[in-house]
């Protein structure tokens, strides 16, 4: 066992751990990962990860919705804690690093500590959640919205494709649902939430940064979008006559780019599905559904962007003579990191590698955008290659991980001066 | 039975036979018309026209693939025809007039003549088809490709939904194979060809026209266009580092609707199918396949706009770093309807109407397109209302086909002062 003999590097360590816990008995599926909150796969990661956690002088439970959380002391017994982690379930046919990169560095940043005899005037703790992907049920994020009491939203009688609750899959874990409130925490205990994470993005590659720093999880809006227009006979209707609605759609989807891509940086907006009916090649489309995702890093210009778009569907419908419905589906606000937190950990960042950190906004959603409900948040995104994610070819270098690995301790470090 | 007491005037009778004729036991489903070749609704019909024609002075019979004819012998015996026609089948669902209305105008016009005693130097005839639409089989115009020789790219052995073969078909429908080739026509026999059509098209009503006439079936091209992006996470991937396969069929819809209105009017271009992989809110597409058809009254008009839009295909491509695969998918050449007959068409026209004929590309295919490959054709479209077919609510006026039918009486009149 690697924590028994002379560890690696850091970096490399946690990669190797990352990669071992992409297979089977990790994996509920050979040959691919997936790791679905509460399934076998899930049990046996559990376990690895308390014998690493134990290794690294921590004291391990398991709280009462199957997070797995690690505790090393501070310097005075029962200190409020610097929380460090990120989620252990995966998608199916996903990658080995998101999630578990930032548990596995967390229980690294401890043992190197250990190693070290350091202790802090807080205790340091690692949280692997145990749903943060929506891996198992039809919703995303439930243990860490238990842990940080925001657990609107989800009940418990919720099923799985076979037909199993969330309540009978907690039991059958050896869990107790009386118990469930105890896995809240109180802002007295968590001084605040700090989260490592791949990117799921191609900006640090495309700028050569091993590491970044997040400002923000992003505000999004998403849209379904349905356009009526006369479906006809491609041969007989002469253009001026035409109610296309894929032409209109087309229009729509060109102006959801141009505003995308006129905003800034962190703007995105997409159209991801579409469908034509009625899809034939020698009949003019008479219905066009589609979603527009926007995304950006504040609300404010989440909304601009949205307020434009949704003026201009307007005008490309009457100009075109085209029924348009546009129906909300989803609006989160976007959480901002917390100030001061972002500002250490950009330092941190810049300590270690010697340049300024990358800022930049997180377009997926995290564990943090919940916490930071509970505590103050900061995340550390991992350059991950060409971007992919949710994919097995999901990648990271051992030194970008080893950079990471440094800087969460020098945060750590700058953390304990601010105290 | 309306043939044997003081008919109503031609038109309305057109428009009440097409109407019986949607309907059970004319019709294989209650309710909806769905008439397909050699079915049980399209025995009934035969029997039907076939009575209609003997009142109307006509010899009768069904040929090797199930057409029916009647013939009105000429002045002297064994007269090369002038033959009028249309499809007697319809689509799954269809409307009343498509096809059976240019049958049973047909039949009207020869009535009319017989009642007056008239005879030609020609015999007339009408033939209903049986397959234009590829109504059971999965090949259209199966029976006018037989008439006119062009039984190229059919064969006897294919199959309908049930697994039943055009072979089987056609000898449980009491056909006999050996005999299929004498349902050729010979040039000899057939003067021309003359082809009374709903036009399945809004010009006609959009510009306050009772009839057109037909100057060519357009020419074709169907492609099918397949546009590799990259997919990704669309909170995570900056619009500038997008390869965003919809983005650029987008583009190209928007392109292809543009070349298609700058032509000339019967020029069309469509997008009608398009699929996106892999099509969810949040994940930019990744590929998208579409079709594009072209349709041009001329060739050259239709290569025209298809270089230009292949030509921007790729530009569109390339600016995006989107991989394109272009497949031409069908290539229909223009027929033009002969000039000469075409000419007698639109004098008829204006002789009815007191109007100069309008003349109009059909963007459909008809049996006119094959049959010009044995003689000379020509075509007459009728208003249908707001252009709809293939479609339960088709709809002709009573008056319209009183025009049809009087400009094609004056057309047969027309054409015997040519021959």
């Amino acid at each position: 066992m690697h924590g028994l003999s002379a560890p690696p590097p850091g970096g490399r360590r946690i990669v190797e751990r990352c990669d071992l816990l992409g297979r089977p008995p990790y994996s509920d599926e050979a040959g691919s990962l997936f790791r679905p909150y509460l399934g076998s796969g899930y049990r046996a990661t559990l376990d690895r990860i308390a014998a690493w956690m134990a290794l690294a002088d921590m004291s391990v439970h398991v709280d009462a919705v199957g997070n797995v959380v690690g505790r090393y002391e501070g310097a005075v017994p029962d200190a409020p804690a610097l929380l460090l982690g990120s989620h252990v379930d995966s998608v199916r046919n996903g990658g080995r690093y998101d999630g578990m990169l930032g548990v596995v560095l967390g229980i690294e940043v401890v043992a190197c500590f250990a190693r070290e005899g350091r202790r802090f005037p807080f205790a340091l703790e690692v949280i692997g959640f145990g749903d943060e992907e929506g891996s198992r049920f039809p919703a995303a994020m439930l243990t860490s919205r238990t842990v940080a009491g925001t657990r609107d939203g989800f009940d418990l009688s919720m099923t799985d494709r076979e037909g199993i609750s969330l309540s009978e899959a907690l039991s059958e874990f050896g869990l107790d649902l009386a118990t469930i409130d105890e896995a809240r925490m109180t802002r007295e205990r968590v001084l605040a939430y700090v989260e490592a994470h791949i990117e799921q993005g191609p900006v640090l590659e495309a700028e050569g940064h091993a590491v970044g720093v997040v400002s923000a999880i992003a505000a999004q809006y998403r849209y379904l979008v349905t356009m009526h227009g006369v479906a006809g006979h491609a041969g007989t209707i002469a253009m001026r006559l035409r109610h296309d609605a894929l032409a209109a759609a087309a229009e729509a989807i060109a102006m959801v780019e141009r505003i995308g891509r006129g905003g800034p940086d962190d703007l995105v907006a997409t159209v991801g599905r579409l469908e034509v009916a009625p899809g034939a090649a020698n009949v003019v489309p008479g219905d066009v559904v589609f979603s527009i995702d926007v995304r950006a890093g504040t609300n404010a210009q989440r909304d601009a962007a949205a307020k434009a778009i949704r003026h201009e569907l307007r005008q490309i419908a009457d100009r075109r003579g085209i029924g348009l419905e546009v129906e909300l589906q989803q609006d989160l606000s976007a959480t901002p990191c917390d100030g001061v937190l972002t500002q250490l950990m950009e330092q941190a960042v810049a300590d270690v590698t010697g340049a300024p950190a990358r800022v930049l906004v997180s377009g997926a959603g995290h564990d943090a955008m919940v916490m930071a409900h509970l505590a103050p948040v900061s995340m550390l995104f991992v350059r991950c290659e060409k971007g992919i994610s949710h994919n097995p070819a999901e990648a990271v270098t051992a030194a970008d991980v080893e950079i990471a690995l440094r800087a969460m301790m020098d945060f750590v470090r700058l953390f304990e001066r601010r105290c």
